[in-house]
C-alpha cells in the first residue's frame, strides 16, 4: 500500500470511531507517552472517547505531561473497535499478545526499522527522529489545530528521542516540526526544567561512583567505567539511573571505545559498549554473546565483576591496537 | 533608522567594499568565530577579500571550522574600508578602541542587549539564539546561497549559543533556520562529535572533583561544590574547564540554588551561583561584592576557601529558608 494511500485509510478509520484505545510501551520514555497523550488529546477534540494504557506506571519525570494522570495499567474494559499503539516494536513491548485483539482494528504507528508489523495499518517510518514526528503528521492531516497541552507531548517525545536534536536520526524536518510545536506557545523552559533539571540525587551519586572508577587503556583508547552492587546500594539509585552514564566516558577526548560494567547480582554483571568513529562494539559484544548496534552495544557475564573487566579489555585493547572490528 | 532601511544600508555597503575585514571577540566561542566565519566565506564568494581577525588564539574544540585557520591575531594591514565586528558588545571585547578605526566604516552585528552599538551600523537584535542567526538572515538577504563550509560554521554558532536548543533565547525561528543549514548537507554527526565528543581527561577528572566536594544544605535546596588549587594540580585542568560544571548540582532533584566555589589562588575564592525557579541569586552575589542576573552570578571572595563556604551558605540558606531574594 503507498504511503498516502495507507495514511488515508488511518484517517477514515479514526474519522469514524466512536472510541479508541490507546498502547505505548513498558519502561515508558518521553516519547511513548508523548505521543501517545498527544494523539489522545487530539482525537478527544474530535469527540473520541479515549483510554491510556500503558504496562507500567509514569516515571516521575514525566508526571508533567498533560493527560498522564489518565494513564491506566488496566487493559480498558470493553475494548475498543479501535485499538492505537504508538511506538511499540512489537506487542511484547507493551505485554500483550494478539489474543486480546479479538475484532478491534488495530493501528500501529512507529518509527523503529525492526517494527513486526504486527497492526492492520502500520505506519512505520524509520526516518522520524521520534514516533512524535509520526504523530504530528497524522494530526495535522486530520485537519486538528494544535494547542499547548498536545504540543507539550509532541515536544517531549522530538526533544528526548532525539537527544535535544543531537542524535543521527535529526534531520531538517524534525527542526521545522518543532518550530510548528514551539508557536502554540510552549513553555520551553519548563519542559526542560522537568525533564533535565529533577535529576534523583542518586543518580548524581551514581556518575560520581562511575567517575571514580575510571580507567583508560590501549593508550587513552579505550575508558572503562565500573558500577559495584555497594555503588548502587550507597548511592540509593536502581539499575535505570545508571542509563547514559557510559556517554561520560564515551566523550573524553582520545577515546574510541568506552564500557561501563555493572554488577548487578552475584556473578551478573551487565555491560553497556560504546563507539565513536570506527570500532564495531557489535562484533566485540557477540564474542561475550550480547550484540546491539555498531556503536551501542550490551552483553551480560557470569562472571565476578573483575573478571568481567579483565575479559573486556583484553578483547577490545586487543582490536583497538589491531584496529580490528572495523 | 528602521530595521530594513539599515538592513538595505548595511547590505550596500557589503556589496560595494572591494575589501573587508571581520572581528570577533577574545575567548572564542562557537558563536562568535561560526558567525566571522560564515560571513567572511560568504563575502569570499562575492568576490571581496576578506581577512579574519581574533585576539586569542582558536581553541582546539573548534579549529574543525571551516576557515578557522585563517585567523590571525595581528590586526590587518592596511586596514580596510569596511571593518565588520560580530558577537562584540563593546571594543574591550576585542581587545581595540575606535583609535583604530581611522575612516573605515564599522558594522557592528550582535545579539546582546547590553550591545554598546559602536559601528556606524549596528545590527542588534537580541532575539536572537546566537548571532550566527542574525550572519544568516544577512546572507540570506545579500542573495548567496548556503554552502555547507558556510552552514557548519552558522550550525556551530547556534548550536553552542543556544545550548543545544535548550536555552530560552531559542525560539521557532531559531529551529527553522536551523533547518535550512541542515538541509546543505551538514555532517552534524561529525560536529557534534567535534564540539561535544572531544572533553579533555582533565576536565572530566575536574567533574569528579567537584562530584566527590558536593554538599547539600537547606534541606536539599542548596548544593554547594568546591574545587581546590590541588584538584585544578592533579587533574591537570586550568580555570576555564570548570565552566559549567555548576550544572551538575543545579540539576539535581529540589535543588533551587547551586554553588561552585573555585580556589584560584591563595586567599582568593571565585564563585559561580546558579538558581532554577525563583530565588534571585544576583542579589545574593551582590552581598559578596559581585553581580550578574537572577538566575546565574557570581563573586570573588579574599578569604580561604572553608571561610568563603560558610559564608556562602550562611546567606544563601537563610535566604532559602526566609524564602528571601525572590
Amino acid at each position: 500500500m503507498s504511503e498516502r494511500l495507507l495514511t488515508e485509510e488511518i484517517l477514515e478509520v479514526l474519522r469514524k470511531a466512536p472510541s479508541v484505545a490507546l498502547f505505548s510501551h513498558v519502561s515508558p520514555d518521553g516519547d511513548c507517552l508523548g505521543s501517545m497523550l498527544a494523539l489522545g488529546l487530539a482525537l478527544e477534540t474530535m469527540g473520541k472517547k479515549v483510554t491510556f494504557f500503558n504496562p507500567d506506571r509514569v516515571p516521575m519525570a514525566l508526571a508533567f505531561l498533560p493527560g498522564s494522570d489518565r494513564i491506566r495499567q488496566t487493559l480498558p474494559d470493553p475494548r475498543p473497535q479501535v485499538l492505537v499503539f504508538v511506538d511499540c516494536t512489537d506487542l511484547r513491548r507493551v505485554s500483550l499478545t494478539s489474543d486480546y485483539f479479538g475484532d478491534s482494528i488495530i493501528i500501529n504507528i512507529d518509527h523503529h526499522i525492526s517494527n513486526q508489523k504486527f497492526g492492520h495499518y502500520n505506519w512505520i517510518n524509520d526516518q522520524a527522529s521520534a514516533c512524535a514526528e509520526i504523530c504530528l503528521t497524522l494530526l495535522k492531516q486530520l485537519g486538528i489545530a494544535l494547542n499547548r497541552e498536545i504540543a507539550t507531548n509532541l515536544y517531549t517525545g522530538i526533544v528526548t528521542d532525539s537527544g535535544c536534536f543531537q542524535y543521527s536520526n535529526t534531520t531538517a524536518h524534525t527542526h521545522r516540526l518543532t518550530a510548528e510545536l514551539i508557536e502554540t506557545g510552549l513553555d520551553l523552559a519548563s519542559i526542560h526544567y522537568q525533564l533535565f533539571d529533577q535529576k534523583p540525587l542518586a543518580q548524581v551519586k551514581l556518575l560520581q561512583a562511575a567517575l571514580n572508577s575510571l580507567e583508560l587503556y590501549a593508550d587513552g583508547q579505550l575508558a572503562v567505567m565500573t558500577l559495584t552492587l555497594e555503588n548502587f546500594r550507597q548511592s540509593g539509585a536502581d539499575q535505570e539511573l545508571s542509563e547514559g552514564l557510559v556517554n561520560h566516558a564515551r566523550s573524553i577526548k582520545g577515546v574510541e571505545v568506552a564500557v561501563l560494567l555493572k554488577e548487578v547480582g552475584a556473578q551478573e554483571i551487565k555491560s553497556g559498549f560504546r563507539s565513536n568513529v570506527w570500532f564495531d562494539v557489535n562484533k566485540a559484544a557477540s564474542q561475550f554473546g550480547g550484540g546491539g548496534h555498531k556503536r551501542a552495544a550490551g552483553c551480560t557475564f557470569k562472571v565476578s565483576l573483575i573478571e568481567a573487566k579483565q575479559q573486556v579489555i583484553s578483547v577490545i585493547e586487543e582490536g583497538l591496537i589491531l584496529g580490528r572490528h572495523r
